[in-house]
């Protein structure tokens, strides 16, 4: 089309062809941009280029809801959008089309559906394990978990959660251990491997007092340079200078929507997204940069309850943790920010029917979760009792029916249910049946599902990002996002 | 970084600016490619480029699963992989990098929760209209239908589906109507309108003996020039020079499965894959270009009844529709295809536990829907009866207990469900809680879910897919993708 001179055409394509190979070195044209030009040609496998040689990953935050179902996404948002017209943080990244997407293939090696553990350790390790292992193969073999790769790269390395920090999707990251249920094991594994800050619950599984072997984990970790908080304000008093545990509970942190309504929990207990900026505070000055897991952990337990405040409200409070991670990764050029969940949970989802609007709004409404309800009442609590507590927590009154089979497990007169973390068997599945007909939330069963999981990335190596990949291609991906070699 | 005499970089800028803007003709690079060379700007709202100017989708074939919830197609494409080791046409197109995703909000103007009127209704009509109305707005005026708008534009026009022909996904996309119920003058409509072809299930809206007005609609669509099609053969059997007219049911098709098992019924209904393929055959070779609905309508049945056979079986079938769709526009480079869901439905998923694997591979072995088994059983049925024909159908033998239940329905002894479509009240909810323990499989509700819905492109204008769209944006999309102007 253009008729050039032959000398100039010749600096022409010279410059034409380091241009291309900068945009190479970009990455995103080669994998994704050839796609857009010409959307008929399969762009799957990259022939000439090295990937992931655009801006480096100097920093990692990776935000993983523990369970998180799409329905519990999409019904955050919803209430986020109907209660003040912005929707959630998560999808508002998808509405500015500011990250990349994919689905994610989450099955462990012994089943269609992963528990925590195997998931994280997936990710952690890049193997795929047995449910309830922590990187320790299906023939014994130990994977080096990731935040220790990172740690042995130079990078800083934490973790913060709402569950006990030794919980499987931290541990994940973190250690090897051939059951995700030795968490007193595991807290004394962080101490040796001095990761940098490490937040969340499971207090009893560092207290003297609570512990089998009766060792003082708290001083353990004050010995060896840790500053160590047990509530917000001590956490918030913490200097960023030297690594920090924080532990604010005994069990899992109460969760969001109790913590806001029960007087001094506010105070004594920190949001995640508190735990995030301190952990990015704590870490982000460091000269080789950093990697932070931050879990919502509760979201996961709540499902496992069908207790629909639990669940909405913790999944908000992971999407502030997730602005807390963007408005630091927009100004920061150099964070890949990692969004996601390690599985399905109950599959919750919003019934059609004439009243689905008004019933969904008035769980903007409720103050209490099913937890709080229901660990409230007694074998002697009246008809009445029954009534008025749920009617100050959900702003509804059971009919007597209703409010009697509640009782009726109390006295014995029912079997409890068997989900976990439901240690005295309470009637949290009746109870979500009874509110079902009053939010219009519909829920499959009180355990994970085998759904594929949503993950979204922003920053630099998000462009390398296929539209559907396998939980063990993230631990790879991580390295290479960071140009940290995989030799250890 | 580079030296070069001032003349060589005067054309060489020059030829820069060249290519670039035809880059930014291709659209893709301007708005997601440079998301990718720099991942920290926003690039929502492209400035100065016009869109969708790249090659022109000269044709647009759109299909759509009915009713289909995330659960739904992770379940397929987890059951194909399991006995095949392929997964489903659907996600290896992710697999393979061929698409663009979004996240689509399906709310109708009366509802978080849609139902199947108004969200054809939101992408034929471009406005968010009632549940239950055909592209008839809140305040009674009428938006015209997209198919109609390509006819205008000079485009044969099409539709396909395993539901009456007059149902509400098919309509959306070609009538303006008060109520989706209207099915029998929406078949008068259709032949007003001269769509191109029109096939499914139905025959009570277009036979005389079945229409209150006695009129024949076959005879009516003969004398217009249509070829009439009632069964499989006769469709296979009509020429690709002439509208068709194709009505193989009375009222939906039967289900996948069951057509499978059924003697005959092989013959005599086509499948969704062999109607896909007649219509592109009909209309590929129009100078102007054709647009295609094919819709997999039982999906939604089979929520709706919680019938996994059903669900999963004819999910299938829309992926070998999905097939027969990308066969023509991967070699055909101006064919524009949209895969989609237009809500969830009962937001079904695989349950964790010791068993889910064998539990899910079961279902391999059913020959047959609850649908067959449920009509198939009467109030004098006894309870070996019951036991064998869940055994002959299901592989398992239910214990005495769910039998007599089951049988309980029939006698009248416990009242049945009100599900949609299920107008002989037959104990669907119960018989899914049998299934439930033996295939690890649960379900909601038997109704529509609020989940933002899944959507995929392939071909030109793909590239323009945002990450979130509002149902409505979808019908712009297509107008601006096909270039051709909403002025009607």
């Amino acid at each position: 089309m253009i008729t050039i001179s032959s000398i100039a055409l010749f600096i022409f394509e010279k410059n034409n062809r380091m241009n291309r190979r900068k945009f190479f070195r970009n990455g995103a044209l080669f994998t994704v941009g050839s796609t857009l030009i010409n959307p008929f040609s399969s762009v799957a496998q990259p022939l000439e280029i090295p990937i992931y040689k655009g801006k480096k990953a100097k920093n990692i935050i990776f935000l993983v809801s523990d369970g998180m179902s799409s329905g519990t996404l999409n019904m955050a948002d919803i209430y986020l959008d109907r209660k003040t017209g912005k929707g959630s943080n998560w999808l508002n990244l998808y509405r500015e089309n500011k990250v990349t997407r994919a689905l994610m293939d989450m099955a462990s090696a012994s089943s269609i559906v992963t528990d925590s553990a195997a998931a994280s350790s997936s990710w952690g390790g890049g193997f795929r394990v047995k449910n309830g292992a922590l990187n320790i193969g299906i023939n014994g073999e130990e994977h080096l978990p990731i935040w220790q790769k990172f740690k042995k790269a130079g990078k800083m390395a934490g973790c913060v959660t709402t569950v006990p920090i030794t919980h499987a999707t931290p541990a994940g990251f973190c250690v090897n251990s051939k059951s995700r249920n030795s968490q007193a094991d595991i807290a004394e594994s962080y101490l040796d491997l001095k990761f940098d800050i490490m937040m969340g619950g499971g207090q009893q599984y560092f207290d003297a007092n609570s512990r089998k072997d009766k060792k003082d984990m708290y001083a353990a970790f004050q010995k060896a340079g840790y500053q160590v908080a047990k509530t917000r304000s001590e956490m918030l008093a913490t200097s960023d200078d030297k690594p920090i545990l924080g532990v604010f509970f005994d069990d899992g942190l109460p969760y969001s929507i109790d913590r806001e309504n029960i007087k001094d929990l506010g105070n004594s207990v920190p949001t995640l997204a508190e735990m995030t900026q301190k952990a990015i505070n704590r870490m982000k000055n460091h000269k080789n940069g950093f990697v932070l897991q931050v879990e919502a952990g509760k979201v996961d337990w709540a499902a496992h309850a069908n207790d629909i405040a639990g669940l909405l409200y913790d999944q908000v409070a992971f999407d502030d943790a997730i602005k807390t991670a963007m408005d630091f990764a927009e100004k920061e050029e150099e964070t890949l920010v990692i969004i996601t969940t390690d599985h399905g949970n109950a599959n919750p989802g919003l019934i059609y029917g004439k009243n689905v609007n008004d019933n969904f709004d008035s769980v903007q409404k409720f103050k209490h979760t099913n937890d709080w309800i229901l660990h409230g009442l007694t074998p002697e609590s009246t008809l009445s009792q029954v009534k008025e507590r749920i009617e100050f927590a959900n702003n509804f009154v059971p009919n007597d029916d209703e409010a009697q089979t509640i009782l009726n497990y109390y006295k014995g007169l029912v079997k409890g249910d068997d989900g976990l973390y439901n240690y005295k068997k309470l009637p949290f599945d009746y109870f979500a049946q009874v509110q079902k007909s009053r939010t219009s939330v519909g829920w499959i069963s009180s355990d994970h599902s085998a759904d594929y999981t949503e993950l979204a990335m922003f920053g630099p190596g998000s462009q390398e990002l296929k539209p559907f990949i396998k939980n063990t291609d993230l631990h790879y991906f991580m390295l290479k996002a960071a140009e940290v070699e995989n030799k250890f």
